[in-house]
């Protein structure tokens, strides 16, 4: 839609000003529009469809680990939602508030859920009884409610689409476990198939979801330095479960209460994919979650055979990958190239009548903007070929930013210096200290990211207060 | 869950009260739960995983037919509602009104969608500038909130979950096309994989969606002889266009209104699953959108090598089916036998120490409650033949009973007469008036289920007022 002329106009400079890129992308690439109420954002076919492969990929993984699928109310009672006193701390604030319906003053307000624990774990006290009934292992996909005061389309909206599950287990040990399996799938499918690398690891007290024991994070570092919370795995003790009465009756026939979980990863992963991969031309993505993975452009398409050459490669392609053929008689090839740049398709198909006459046609992948010449005949392989690189050197490419942009600070003087010159990751040792994770807050807005499940051992003293370490951590300003 | 043995207790006689047998099947076969929200409904694990069949068998022919997915705002400022007369006159008195975000009331009340045509042609307005970007095929899934007064878990709740297909085309002509174009997919996926039989047909005035020209729909009848609307297409003209502005430059270079039109099946159609094909032991699935098509039940498992023939048995089978093995060893085989019947599994396995001797094992089909024997070394084969068997007989055990319960009326006494008797589609003529139809349901509570594309001449007269007769019409109670 609205393919204009116009419409292919320059993107701002994304090192000047990586925001108002990023607002340009989205919107240009018909990943997202602002919707009529502020803060809310419609999902367009082209950026749907990425959440599609992405929810296609999770929910496999999630599935071959044993977890169902399930649906839970859109609508919490207030009285659920103050169950649990943290819970209902973090997220009262910030929930959206149905009164009316139809006609009629509801007699207790609705909130739209902004998570479901509180709803799902009043379901769960009715279905479990027994040790036979653990683990619980439901997934949800569902959208959810935030009423966020700054928002930007993906990263942190009003409405976004996520994935939620919430398990029970007999033991903490267990449900310790399910947290970590979770994050774990998170990593490798942000790694293999969003190729963006992540770091794994805790977060601090300050940091954690409200009425967690201990949440897990994937951090990923975007193109300008700045860090990407990606997604996160709670371990929640036996808190909620105490809190909305889940008893089962245990292997020993005592009343006890189940170890409890949740874990999601939402749109938001689509700003990270736009922020990690994408350059100067627009976006960049990955392979095997790229809506379109090859595109072919016929130039001088009016002449003989050259549309029907271009449907013969589709054909063949289109067994294997996913192809679109571009032949609108109403643009040009060079707009057509810029057009599916800056819609970051991995690779481009070339073919013009002299490309036929000599058997052979033009790749040019997105990743390196470099192009090549491939026999017809070779053509099904090479492509394949040229994906799996891509995919490969896309990661690559965003681990090197990242080490690029990591730096290791072991007192505040240094600390302040590198945030002076670019934002990025600073590795530190950590006393453990809520007042120290203030004060670097107070003074860059960094924050802790995370405590890594591999821990360096950068010194012995806290960089900012100087006191004995007990941690070392990632901090970084974030999305 | 809850696998007690005081679960399984004797279901509601289907014949004296069905609506409590329905309720006994969807609680105890945990398809769903009731949600703490009156109205609301929790669709368990088996429930969704109905539901998730359902949508890819549909995902898949939407988009073989050019659609793609998108996602619009669960929110929709009042101002939009009331921008099509009819639309925010059908739709107002049931809408869910959030007030107050955080903890600010808002400027403007904004509604949960009951559908979205309003906030998807506010878009449209914006993406729509030349017939080039016509026509504009988008689908999306989403939950939608409706405050009904009377519920029933699937069939009418408050909240649901379906997809909504809206399109725009450059002529009227196109958009008719695609409003029959998916009203026939629809009939083919409840017929082909629901095994449900439809009517397809067009609603009449009365009865049609709020600001459409025409809706078509296809009608369902239950096992008690009520009709269910299962799936409606319809067909807005340019009045939606006109009252949100939606305007393009046309061929000609001048302005121009698109056509439009939408479309929609929801959850309720796993009740129609239900209502058509359960019996009195319970649930029973077409094994095309079961989410387990074969369960194996052991006999005298604890002796050896039963359990390794199951395991052989269900690795075998699980490379072409949806296949559990039920190795619980604290429950009887008998109680396994009943639990999958009460789910409606298609096919069960048995299989015990003298099945294994004898090289065979007994198939149980779920659709006719008859056994078979049959060796092991034909099991992958015969399986796949009963799976294929039980879903047309299902499809022509529905069309049976919808059979024997249409009856034709020529006049009121005759119409009368046979609702006395028991409920089913009654044929008839029909003048066309409101004043018929209004008559007709106040007398019996039956309505014109639709005009079938396919009239039969049942007589001149129509069977209310003895006027000239239009139309032949189904009617029917619905749920």
């Amino acid at each position: 839609m609205s393919d204009k002329k116009e419409f292919v106009k320059e993107l701002t400079n994304m090192d000047e000003d990586f925001a108002s890129w990023y607002t340009d992308i989205i919107l240009k690439a018909e990943l997202v529009d602002y919707a009529p109420v502020k803060g809310f954002m419609v999902i367009r076919p082209y950026g749907y469809a990425i959440w599609e492969n992405i929810q296609s990929v999770l929910d496999k993984k999630f599935k071959e680990t044993g977890h169902t699928n399930a649906y839970f109310p859109l609508l919490i009672p207030e009285s659920l939602l103050n169950k649990e006193k943290e819970h209902v701390e973090g997220f009262a604030p910030e929930v959206a508030w149905v009164t009316h319906g139809g006609s009629n003053e509801l007699g207790e307000r609705l909130c739209i859920r902004p998570t479901s624990e509180t709803i799902i774990s009043t379901m769960y006290s009715k279905w479990v009884k027994s040790y036979r009934d653990l683990p619980v292992l439901i997934n949800q996909w569902a959208n959810v409610v935030r009423w966020e005061k700054t928002t930007r389309p993906f990263l942190r909206t009003a409405e976004f689409l996520w994935q939620e599950g919430h398990t029970l287990h007999e033991t903490s040990n267990e449900a310790e476990e399910e947290t970590i399996r979770m994050l774990n799938i998170y990593a490798d499918v942000f790694e293999n198939y969003l190729a963006i690398p992540v770091i794994k690891g805790r977060k601090s007290d300050k940091e954690k979801f409200a009425g967690a024991v201990a949440t897990y994070t994937i951090e990923a570092m975007m193109h300008d330095g700045k860090a990407l919370q990606s997604g996160t795995s709670h371990f929640f003790g036996d808190g909620f479960a105490k809190a909305f009465d889940i008893k089962y009756q245990g292997r020993d026939g005592k009343e006890a209460y189940p170890f409890q979980t949740s874990w999601g990863v939402s749109t938001r992963s689509i700003g990270g994919i736009i922020m990690t991969h994408g350059d100067e031309r627009g976006l960049k993505l990955p392979p095997r979650i790229a809506p379109i993975q090859v595109v072919i452009v016929p130039f001088a398409q009016h002449k003989d055979g050259v549309l029907d050459k271009v449907e013969e490669i589709r054909k063949t392609l289109s067994a294997n990958y996913r192809v679109e053929a571009d032949i609108r008689d109403y643009q040009t090839p060079g707009y057509k190239c810029n057009h599916w740049e800056l819609r970051g398709v991995p690779v481009r198909v070339e073919i013009g009548p002299k490309d036929i006459e000599q058997g052979q046609c033009i790749l040019f992948r997105r990743d390196t903007c470099e192009k090549e010449i491939v026999s017809l005949d070779n053509i099904e392989k090479r492509v394949g070929e040229l994906l799996e690189e891509i995919q490969a050197n896309m990661l690559e490419m965003a681990r090197q930013n990242r080490i690029n942009k990591t730096k290791t600070a072991h007192n505040l003087d240094e600390y302040l210096k590198i945030f002076e010159e670019a934002d990025g990751f600073v590795k530190m040792m950590w006393c453990g200290e809520r007042n120290c994770e203030d004060k670097l807050k107070e003074l860059t807005s960094a924050t802790i990211r995370c405590i890594p499940f591999e821990e360096e051992h950068l010194g012995d003293t806290c960089c900012v207060c100087g006191k004995a370490a007990k941690h070392m951590v990632y901090t970084g300003k974030q999305y």
